[in-house]
């Protein structure tokens, strides 16, 4: 979509990695979890709002992530949410849990804990995505500098 | 699917509406918010796991209830989730946000604050929900003696 902008506060909260099938696909800079965000570039807010297509193209992408995180990270459990009572914007949450892990068994939402990510692990993240979705996934150019 | 048996917390927390699409749909017992589930008939803990088929029913219904949230209650934004790291059977939130209520802008989940349907508001709910679903929904037997 022209003239779409990240919200500030998801550009103040994650590193935009690139795009997955056209969404960006954004890691929230706490390494406590693996917990991605993909943000479809629409002015929708709910995603019934979204024509037939566009929810299509936003669930594949869902359950492809999913996977992703299920074939990389130990986990137990995926939270797949859309909330967005503070950030309107539509975002969507895809966040790896493990029994143990910092808020377990509790939503990680709403949470004040955490541990930013050091530039390296930034790499490892975005080269494992790029190398598991090939070219489903186009690297945010910043990072490559 | 034969054998299903809903998770006893469910059971305990929820009123078991009916089914919509073949999808149970609950009522969490807590009139402070508009909050439903959706409770496929699967072994499946990941939407993921899902074949295509029962993802898109899946999805539409969620849309459905989405819809139905919107038309029905005064509500600012729409939570949709799958959490399950408590209850691990497969189950979809979908709660109905306003400003100022109990939790906002907070999540729902974790909180204890609550406030038990009365049995006409229980009558009440189910009559919207039937009359805005008409035969994609089946009503729990128990609820009508």
């Amino acid at each position: 979509m022209s003239n779409f902008k990240l919200d500030p506060r998801l550009e103040k909260d994650c590193i935009v990695l690139g795009k997955l099938n056209g969404i960006n696909l954004l890691l929230m800079n706490n390494a406590l979890v693996p917990w991605f965000i993909l943000v479809p570039e629409t002015k929708k807010i709910e995603i019934y709002e979204l024509g037939q297509d566009e929810q299509d193209s936003l669930y594949k992408t869902i359950c492809e992530q999913s996977l992703f995180i299920k074939s990389t990270y130990s986990i137990e459990k995926l939270n797949v949410a859309a909330i967005g009572n503070i950030v309107r914007q539509l975002h969507i949450h895809v966040v790896g849990r493990q029994k143990g892990d910092y808020c377990w068994p509790n939503v990680v939402w709403g949470t004040k804990e955490k541990q930013e990510y050091e530039r390296n692990q930034i790499k490892g993240v975005t080269e494992n995505i790029a190398s598991y979705f090939g070219c489903s996934f186009k690297i945010n150019e910043l990072l490559v500098t």
